[in-house]
């Protein structure tokens, strides 16, 4: 049921050193360059951890008036790139539409003294945004929006987009702490395959596309939406607790439980569970209720707890995202983090080239296309 | 010099096991599946070698039919990947229109059980040959050109597209066979980053985009396009070799030169070195009189020999290829190696995601904004 053993896929194997994340070193902690995330929840914003992130340390009053206006600068994105968004279709997955963005922006603004690596990332943070909601307005209405919502905040400018009118103060800043805990976790699988991707000396928007193909997999960015289908399926929290019961005795996997690294908890749960306790709706309490009875239940029975992506559905479908666009909410939030680790890959790089066993046939005598068996 | 060394970057360091290539295990040789390359190279074509890695085994008569049928319909592209390639400038990297091709690919045919891995993969050979010359012909000269040629071969396919023009039986034949020398390479990057992709469960489209933003990286993919910019620096042997003693005094990087897994020779060096001696005319044979004198003070110097990318760099070079779009026929090669890797991770998955070492600082107190250094 959890899928991840503590042997194979490279699990404890130190594949590298960071600076940017301390990660799990008493079984449930987590620091960005320092900065425990409780922290940067309370006294933070979305923007001013991108900058800790991506420049190294939090901006001070002119740079973080310089970040604004850049990040607004951002939202609106390049022509041929609304001319390329009008080409997918409709059924196009929300995380294949951000990885074709991303790669077709390397061709039309490439990597450049102009246009440099810290540039880039703040830029994709926004155009990601953009793209998404360009395109999913475009595919499904034929509407050209306009995606410049000169909102301050990237939380408000997604939700703007959304909901297409100015948003609800407190729920950009609800939205602006979710993006907080997404923004950076090590060595995890789209973070190393960026790394990997960049030690070959490749240009910056190379490991972001590789990034955003790795997250889209479902036992990586996939969870949080696999955790609200899960949770949407009861009527009840009895109705919930009968059937996870039954799906552990099948031995099925329970998506948005459990990590890799935490062993005693995931340190970001609590302040996402937080917010999604908040909620008001009478549908929204039945869910929260249904997610809590499933907690219980996995704690009670296999000692798992729940992960980032369990609660923060919750808070994403109350604001109207549609599941189907959790992992691009992810990937926006998950920028700078990316970001971080490409730029520190590069100032120390190796290329990044294991070893395989070998345990396939031995020598294969070739026999000619008219002897082989039909 | 040599960009590899034997620590970091996961150097001899086992990240799995694989079936489909063992490589160097003497110092310098090299099985598909267990056939030796030479017989590969003497024997079968790229068609058949493609068919090996992708479905396990050579194929029979009637797989081979079927097999050339399949190649002949993905010459055509979607129409929308055609609008998407003329919104991107003439000054876009290959590896970039092949990177943005693939992911758009990805929401125009999705991978399902009507299109399944097997078929993406063989779809994907012949569709970045079409992508590419279609961008290139677009964006240079604003010619719509038809790229469907009904070349039986890969080789052939590549050949027209470049030419215009039906191609000579004995360049295709020179042509497929360094496509095979390409077409498999075990862990190396990009291969890598193509199983770290696609552990976390997501389509086929997504490692193989990830391995194409890897593979473009000059330590990497570029390798051939940086050889034949050193060798046409020259006008003579003897220029040649001052030149490059004075780049080893400066402890200069000389691409095309040694590999982190082979330690004596390369053994596809030789293949392609053969195939690059054929040359006719007299510029081509000052390249390769200036290559083979690079590569004798190499070896004299520093014990270190050419790899496959420095005498396919002539070659490509000779049959009129740019030296931009080298690293896409590299790529194009490189499908079934790709191809059958993500299969394998498939067939026997496990997350891969490493640790890493924490080398940054300790905890750090949240200061407000105000009281920040200026």
């Amino acid at each position: 049921m959890f899928p991840f053993k503590k042997k194979g896929g490279l699990a404890g194997v130190v594949a590298g050193q960071t600076a940017i994340c301390n990660i799990g070193h008493d079984g449930s902690s987590l620091n960005y360059r320092g900065y425990n995330i409780e922290d940067l929840i309370k006294y933070s914003s979305f923007e001013e951890t991108a900058y800790l992130l991506i420049f190294g340390s939090l901006p001070n009053q002119a740079q973080a008036i310089n970040l604004q206006q850049d990040l607004i600068k951002y939202q609106a994105i390049p022509q041929p790139i609304c001319n390329i968004l009008e080409q997918l279709p409709a059924s196009s997955a929300p995380m294949d539409i951000l990885r074709t963005s991303c790669s077709a922006l390397g061709s039309i603004e490439p990597e450049n003294s102009t246009h440099n690596q810290q540039q880039i990332a703040l830029s994709l943070i926004n155009y990601f945004s953009s793209c998404l909601f360009y395109w999913y307005n475009f595919a499904t209405t034929k509407t050209r929006i306009n995606v410049c919502t000169q909102q301050k905040t990237v939380a408000g400018h997604l939700l703007a987009l959304l909901q297409q009118k100015i948003p609800n103060p407190e729920q950009v800043k609800d939205l602006d702490q979710s993006l907080i805990l997404y923004a950076e976790h090590e060595f995890n699988a789209s973070t190393f395959a960026a790394r990997v991707c960049v030690s070959t000396g490749t240009d910056f928007y190379s490991p972001i596309t590789a990034a955003i193909a790795t997250l889209s997999g479902p036992l990586h960015g996939g969870a949080n939406e696999a955790a609200i289908k899960l949770i949407k399926q009861f009527a009840t929290p009895d109705e919930a607790e009968k059937a996870i019961l039954k799906m552990l005795q099948q031995k099925q996997l329970i998506m948005g439980f459990g990590h890799r690294v935490y062993t005693i908890s995931d340190p970001r749960s609590q302040f996402v569970k937080a917010i999604a306790g908040k909620v008001q709706s009478a549908e929204g309490k039945k869910l929260y209720d249904i997610a809590q009875r499933i907690e219980s239940v996995m704690w009670r029975e296999k000692k798992l707890f729940p992960n980032l992506d369990f609660y923060s559905s919750l808070v994403y479908d109350q604001m109207g995202f549609n599941s189907s666009v959790f992992t691009a909410l992810f990937t926006i939030a998950r920028v700078p983090g990316w970001s971080a680790h490409i730029m520190e890959q590069r100032a120390n790089n190796k290329l990044i080239r294991p070893d395989a066993e070998y345990i396939g046939p031995g020598r294969q005598k070739f026999i000619p296309i008219g002897e082989r068996n039909a």
